[in-house]
């Protein structure tokens, strides 16, 4: 081989990354190690820059542990890019096969996730970004049947009908979900593809949500998401960490022993009018979510995470937050009916003169679907002035399992018996 | 009003990005105070965090400037992701209605690029975050021919049939096109919306192609990107700022004085067959392209940049670089049978269990399509192996005019007759 072209890594880094590329990462270490050689290909590959910009971390390599008594990808703080992919588990998979089937996809998520090429990867260089990269499982009712039929969370079902759903067969349940989630949207190309391909020998792709929040490094950490029609969407929500979010998130009352450490998590897909939107004035859309689309705060006054004031009135003696606005319909007295919302926007070109295709995909965590989703659902059905715009075209359930430790996988516990 | 939350900004940064919002931009000033404005915003909004990253310079505040002589967008460095809107123009749709279309596309574009709402923007909020926002306009034959029937370039028509194109419909042509590009997929979305509303009145939307690359901040800047066949896509490009690029890409030999100043864009949406390319291996993918893998150096070895050796023989004497390769087929005698690429990634979702619609917006500047970049894709259509896993399923021609000063419009050069 010719020597090496000047801007090239030292060779021990090289090698490194020569060899881990060649095979696979099957070489490669423990995380920090692959951090290394991640890092060596990042920043020093040749390339014609006069700044190779090596001054700070690249974001790019940064990783998200895969293994751990919790799945990722729950409390992870939310990337940009996220794909959920459902799948359909071919008829005649058993027991034998889910085992096969989790055990594979949970050693590729588990390499990936790290900046490593999965096992078979066709593509390892695209796997050398990880960009904060998580892989979380979530298993629809017909996952847990065929394994262990007895052991079914009630709530894992599909959500009650609401008179406002549109729902959509092709954007609904599954058997199992893949949520992938990155920094970078080549990562998730990359990643799905390589989790899409494990699954094959056992079922087929149901549906595929395509997701996206503000990039990193636009906007500060921390900063509350807006959603398509503008709004600060998700002020209100549980906080990783505290003690509401364990109990209502990562509680385990009432889940079958297999569950223990996971949560439940509800996907709908949220489809937005924005042209009829487009026609509500600013004071009017305030109205109907009950907060002010500059900053998020609540009509009431103060900033966008002080308390709304749901007495307050208008000098006119009219409540100043509408009883029909979103944030107090969404609200209910008891405090067990809260959620941990992680959504994401949705857009998708439109060939044709006619017309958006975008929303929310919303996702919500909780330990119930029952008894924290469907009570708030049911209020928000009844009586929220932004059913106008948005419509629920998608909908599914899915349990998420515990994590797992280094050479086990994701569902293990449903075998344990 | 109820006083601020501890952790808003102080007040006068506060009044002013309030203003702002609720004046949908048209009280901001200057591109500065704007900036000064956005900053404010994205850096003092109450978070919740306990790190509101207030340390470096976030990116999305990052501007491209709108006006100058010429378009931003072609030189400017990729960004992460790309929309590419081509409208076709109402059939009644003259002289004048264009006129009025470019000055109102023209006066958003300078808005939204700056980090300002557009004129009349639905959701202002979105429009804080430029993130290095660019809107390339792009001219199709049809709008040249209803402002100056006489001034179209010779090149400005669709490409010659080539034997491998399986063009579509819904993926060619096009009266005008517009280039969203920033590093923030929110703002492009909004960017589009924004745009595509003020299309309505004068005509539909024909095709719509979404890129992307890896995120701000995955890698070193300067990285050639990866396709989703994994390969180092792009290395031997003209680079801006070099009396090559001058030449090649902005020179105006024949071209019509309105173009002076300008170039042409061809943008072609390249399917991939991915489940082919699968069961190819290794070295058979390097011998398809003539470069390897890991860094995209040519097989005769070196680094990424160094030139190939096309009379190296291997020890049977054959040719190293095959007669076939990509890089050997893309190569012509002619120095100046070149252009500049500035290609992005499609993934699309696929809902059901089959296969992938994914490829490359393959994207090139050239100051003359027919002499640039037809003898290329004519060499490539004769023999190139990578035709076994790629397809043209789209194209289209524009001429990209000139930039303009403040308070002009793209394209006016158009109508100086």
């Amino acid at each position: 081989m010719a020597p090496d072209a000047p801007t090239a890594p030292p060779e021990p880094e090289r090698a490194l990354t020569r060899r881990r590329l060649l095979l696979g990462g099957a070489a490669a270490g423990a995380g920090a190690a692959v951090l290394v050689g991640a890092d060596a290909l990042l920043n020093g590959r040749p390339t014609g820059s006069a700044d190779p910009g090596g001054d700070a971390r690249l974001n790019g390599a940064e990783t998200v542990p895969f293994h751990g008594v919790r799945q990722a990808g729950v409390e992870t703080p939310p990337q940009a890019h996220a794909k959920f992919v459902a799948v359909d588990l071919a008829e005649d998979a058993g027991a034998g096969q889910v085992r096969r089937l989790l055990t594979l996809l949970s050693d590729d998520a588990a390499k990936l996730t790290q900046g490593r090429a999965a096992l078979a990867d066709s593509e390892p260089e695209l796997a050398v970004v990880p960009a904060r990269l998580t892989v979380t499982f979530g298993f629809g009712s017909g996952l847990v049947e065929r394994v262990a039929p007895e052991a079914v969370p009630t709530w894992l079902r599909p959500l009650p009908e609401f008179a406002t759903d549109r729902l959509r067969d092709e954007w609904s349940g599954g058997d199992l979900l893949l949520q992938i989630c990155a920094d970078d949207p080549l990562t998730v190309a990359h990643a799905a593809r390589m989790l899409a391909k494990d699954v094959r020998a056992f079922g087929g792709v149901r549906w595929v949500q395509d997701g996206f929040r503000r990039a990193y490094g636009s906007e500060a950490a921390g900063t509350t998401m807006r959603n398509l029609m503008g709004q600060v969407d998700g002020t209100v929500n549980l906080a990783p960490g505290t003690d509401d979010f364990e109990r209502l998130v990562w509680g385990s009352d009432g889940h079958p022993a297999w569950l223990r450490g996971g949560t439940g998590v509800v996907v709908r897909r949220i489809a937005m009018d924005l042209d009829a939107w487009d026609r509500l004035d600013r004071p009017g859309r305030e109205e109907a979510v009950g907060r002010r689309l500059a900053d998020g705060a609540p009509l009431t006054g103060g900033g966008e995470h002080d308390e709304p004031d749901f007495g307050a009135l208008t000098p006119l003696g009219f409540p100043r937050i509408a009883e029909y606005a979103h944030i107090r319909r969404a609200r209910s007295e008891d405090p067990d009916e809260r959620f941990f919302r992680r959504a994401y926007n949705y857009d998708l070109p439109v060939t044709g003169a006619d017309g958006q295709d975008a929303g929310l995909v919303f996702v919500s965590y909780q330990a119930d679907a029952d008894r924290q989703f469907v009570p708030i659902q049911r209020r928000l059905d009844e009586l929220d002035l932004l059913n106008e715009w948005v419509s629920p075209i998608g909908s599914a359930v899915f349990a998420i399992p515990p994590g797992c430790a280094e050479g086990g996988f994701v569902g293990e516990t449903l075998f344990a018996d």
